[in-house]
């Protein structure tokens, strides 16, 4: 076990922070580690929207649904699929595939893991915020995306002020198949659940008394944002 | 700088391997790694299929595209969407939305990328193989995933036998916007250019006499993998 591993295990989202700033050369090295990530065909279609205006980060943290840390972090970033860059080389390109859109999410994703692990390196914290998308076209508008770039999640950055507990995940055996895909284990299913009841009910904000496959089950039972089709269509993306 | 950055800032894609295996206690650090990662709502819709049978590997490396590592790596995973989990838990849920791919794909790439740094850190190697989505269809049925689960992206892992350059990112003022979308800079667009178009004939393997804006203006003018929507649709996937 090394140092990386180390934080990368000990990774807990943090949504209260100092006040404390990230100096320049921290935010540098945070963005440097998400430049230096694998790529696809080297094709980078990701851009970062750095939000330094109080108005807009106030306006961002309501629309993500009233998360006050988008406005009180140090940083919040703003990863987004990025096609227009190349669109504005050669109008040639063909950004409208579905592939293109997975790319974009499959390498944002990437990228924006390497920022985070380089903050929590250098003690840091921060938490994804996928509450973005609950207004997708607002948020669009706010930091004036062009057509083929589409807003995907946001992140906020900061000096943790809390220090929540690990919260537990599915167990290994059933992350990891081998060589095929296996069905579901229900006991070890049935252990996870007893783990995440447990810790639901005694963390210290947002208890309840709900295991994973409650929540999941609940979550998933709903519309998930049954306008995120449109909203890339309306950007030319994910149309083919 | 410490450590973990020096490791991310260092990341070459290396797609030649030695003989040598990860032992089981370096692979556990590296899923582990995964597993830590944030997923969006707790879903955890992310599945790794590690492919040890021989002629799977062969297969795979030949439906990638003849990519003779894929065969070679010590340690060949398959990342995969799975809300078949959730599904086997309760049928009342819509795996359809295009927003649940969404969080597949770029929760993937996170947890994916916890896994690659994870093993750089340990002085290991990787490569994303994106090219398994070439014949998505084949690559599904080889690896027996059931409906609400896509195959993403493979990721070879090994001790390097090869140490190849850093290939030149998009200058970060290019990937980094402030408050608002920038458009292009040209200026910018066109000294990377020349830097790329020195790393290209330079580099010692597939040398080629062309810059960045070439190479993706090439890549993206063509049809981006077209069946891609229709893979998705018939895993359940991506349909509202």
């Amino acid at each position: 076990m090394n140092t990386t591993i180390e934080t990368i295990l000990n990774h807990r989202s943090i949504r209260s922070f100092t006040d404390a700033a990230i100096s320049d050369e921290q935010l540098n090295a945070i963005i440097a580690a998400g430049i230096a990530a694998s790529s696809s065909s080297m094709i980078q279609a990701t851009s970062i929207i750095r939000i330094t205006d109080p108005n807009k980060r106030a306006a961002l943290a309501h629309l993500a649904g009233a998360q006050p840390y988008v406005a009180q972090a140090a940083e919040f970033l703003v990863f987004c699929i990025d096609y227009q860059r190349h669109y504005s080389i050669s109008t040639e390109i063909k950004p409208e595939y579905t592939e293109l859109a997975l790319i974009g999410a499959i390498d944002s994703g990437i990228m924006a893991q390497n920022c985070l692990v380089a903050a929590e390196s250098m003690g840091l914290g921060g938490v994804y915020i996928g509450g973005l998308r609950n207004h997708p076209h607002e948020v669009d508008a706010l930091l004036n995306l062009p057509p083929y770039c589409a807003v995907l999640f946001g992140m906020c950055l900061g000096v943790p002020a809390q220090d929540p507990q690990l919260k537990p995940r599915l167990p290994m055996a059933m992350i990891l198949h081998q060589n095929e895909y296996q069905p579901l284990n229900k006991p070890l299913l049935a252990q996870y659940d007893q783990q995440t009841m447990a810790y639901y009910q005694q963390r210290s904000s947002h208890n309840k008394h709900q295991d994973w496959s409650n929540t999941v089950t609940k979550t998933l039972s709903k519309e998930s944002r049954p306008f995120m089709a449109e909203y890339f269509h309306s950007k030319g993306l994910m149309e083919k």
